[in-house]
């Protein structure tokens, strides 16, 4: 049978055609009046995508480079920083502050669990320069309490930054970042904006503008300040990817026309989607006896515990040999213990049945035991229509 | 939800993403050694593709423009041909063949039905100088039997030509031309190809060749013997679609490759997948107590009764409402009775999972009747374990 190459990966997602089209046919040349305009113009609509007043800066990276430059930024060495690791993401925190010479102090929790707000309360002090944490981590598909963490970190001390990685957090789940005070939020281009891998971005607040002033931790090509004074002449302090910016304005162009003419409501219809997707998956997965992993599941993702005995780089392969459709193992200590499929960004109602119709079949061959076939896919329905005719109703009345 | 637009379409059907991007970026002038070496491929690669030693004409046109090419070059007015009709395609002949004039005879069965051999063979006599049939007639999903038309007509006379519409039938169903005895088989781009609308191509045999010799119906844009002349030396007789034949190289360059390297093997995988995907939908239909309509369907569509009291176009419009899937309705007097899941070319065991999922949401709300969530897909998912077991242990073997 015929294969089609299907991400269902926490990133790099499946790519909005519009976005692939603009990104095909763009040749400009970056320091000329037209990319200018792109450039501005995407500089502020991913303002109003994140849902922030703060100055937004697009780095040419990995969503790591922003992590990276929300470090050497607002950091010095020697300056206590606490980060809130549960995954590999949160690991790579500790990594960054740690090579930027910072004397960090971990909260870990193990893979699969969310923080405890008391813990989190217990570890701070005034002295704390800046706190480091997920919005969702993608390693293990779990969401934590921005806003509870935020709450917290607000309370302690205006000297205390809030720095959230929301690469996968970004239009798949509510964040309310200048309302609860979210010093730096970063976003990544292969995630809800549904444009391939090598943009970064982040939102960063005047609290942390001003601690830039007086770091003094080594950066030259993530010099936020650099970055953002070019902004302001619709410029990048480098090169920029122009291909990939073509594919932002094109993506943004697609989530305001979702949102009805309004970029907010834009990444409201993409959260409810993953929200949605993630449910019926949820409900497919346990519809087949399988377990969730995670403790505070993600709408991102669904991370779902390899049967027992069964390594899930088997399930892995079986999805891509069978079908060519690419779901993620487990990442660090969880590699062949959970898989991951993802709902981020650009995912349907026929792309959500249609990889629970796989997992079925992909069960039934891996474990050798027979599956009830049809009966994620049922799960997954009702589940989907309960949802459906809860908005028919609401357009009715 | 977010709803990704898909054709489940009789055609146009679902591009292939390397013939679209080899289209858009396509720009060579069509009088030019580049384009010579494009052209000149493509078409000895189509008499691969057909599975043909006959010399391959492709015209810029509809696949309608080719139907009529095979008129106007091969009849003369006065001829006495026979036209075989079992739907509006069946019907496009006789009103071809009437505009050009022709002594028309046509055997027509009601549409859903195909055409009894014996009365064909009553119908002809050695003055018919040309039996015009489909392969598959698309308004009702119904497969004739080429192989057996064919042996009637080579043995009623070397004057009758036989020609073939398989503008659906290529690459969904198994036809050897050349062994047959067909003496003009047309195709069109939107079809198995996997590229969009506007080319068609035709085999033509020596028979059919020296026919044109001596006919005199009118003829101009489509002398295929203009166009035949041009090829030779690598050219098109007026200008033809260039990005679509770069499309087209693309698409018989996929098509080898799903075949090995070989394309007649490519066709042949094209038709299991077709196959394979009918047999899944028609599993899946009944499972949910809906009737197929066709006494003999094809692999290229699936044509389902609408149920009893329902116009299918309720359930055409609550397809592409709910979830952005284009299925087709009945045409001409099946309008409001029928409607048409396509398997044409590039689809695969997601895609036909996902619209079965849509067509049993599509079923519950337009009837408004409870509906065994999971029915359909758990019937099409035992075919597709069956037939992939089935493949796994002849690799074995």
């Amino acid at each position: 049978m015929l294969r089609k190459n299907r991400l269902f990966t926490p990133g790099p997602t499946p790519l909005l055609p519009a976005a692939q089209a603009a990104m095909a046919s763009f040749s400009a040349h970056h320091r000329t009046a037209d990319f200018r305009a792109l450039f501005t113009r995407v500089l502020a609509e991913l303002k109003e995508f994140i849902g922030t007043q703060n100055d937004v800066i697009v780095t040419v990276s990995s969503g790591t480079g922003a992590m990276e430059a929300s470090v050497s930024n607002l950091t010095s060495p020697g300056d206590k920083v606490l980060v809130l690791s549960a995954g590999k993401f949160g690991e790579r925190w500790t990594g960054i502050t740690k090579a930027f010479k910072c004397n960090v102090d971990v909260l870990s929790v193990p893979y699969g669990e969310t923080f405890s707000l008391d813990d989190i309360r217990a570890r701070l002090t005034p002295d704390v320069r800046a706190v480091f944490v997920q919005a969702t981590e993608s390693s293990t598909g779990t969401r934590h309490d921005v806003e509870g963490i935020a709450k917290i970190v607000r309370a302690n001390s205006d000297g205390t930054l809030l720095i959230v990685d929301a690469i996968t957090g970004l239009g798949t789940t509510h964040l309310d970042v200048d309302r609860w005070g979210v010093d730096v939020i970063i976003g990544g281009s292969q995630k809800a904006l549904m444009i391939p891998p090598g943009l970064a971005y982040c939102a960063v607040s005047d609290r942390a503008w001003q601690r830039m002033e007086t770091t003094s931790s080594p950066r030259f090509y993530f010099d936020l300040r650099k970055e953002r004074k070019a902004a302001a002449k619709g410029e990048a302090a480098y090169t920029p990817a122009t291909s990939l910016f073509a594919a932002l304005g094109a993506a943004l162009d697609f989530i305001r026309q979702a949102g009805n003419g309004n970029l907010a409501n834009g990444r409201a219809v993409l959260v409810d989607n993953a929200e949605l997707c993630a449910e019926m998956t949820r409900a497919g997965v346990r519809a087949l006896g399988l377990k969730l992993f995670s403790a505070s599941p993600a709408a991102a993702l669904t991370t779902i515990d390899s049967p027992q005995g069964l390594d899930s780089g088997q399930i892995v392969k079986e999805f891509r040999e069978s079908f060519d459709a690419v779901v993620a193992n487990g990442q660090g200590e969880m590699k062949g213990r959970i898989f991951r499929i993802a709902h981020i960004g650009y995912y349907d109602y026929l792309d959500t049945i249609g990889i629970l119709g796989a997992l079925e079949q992909v069960l039934a061959r891996c474990t050798g035991t027979p599956v009830e076939y049809g009966a994620a896919v049922r799960a997954a329905q009702e589940v989907y229509a309960r949802a459906s005719s809860g908005k028919r109703q609401l357009v009715e009345a």
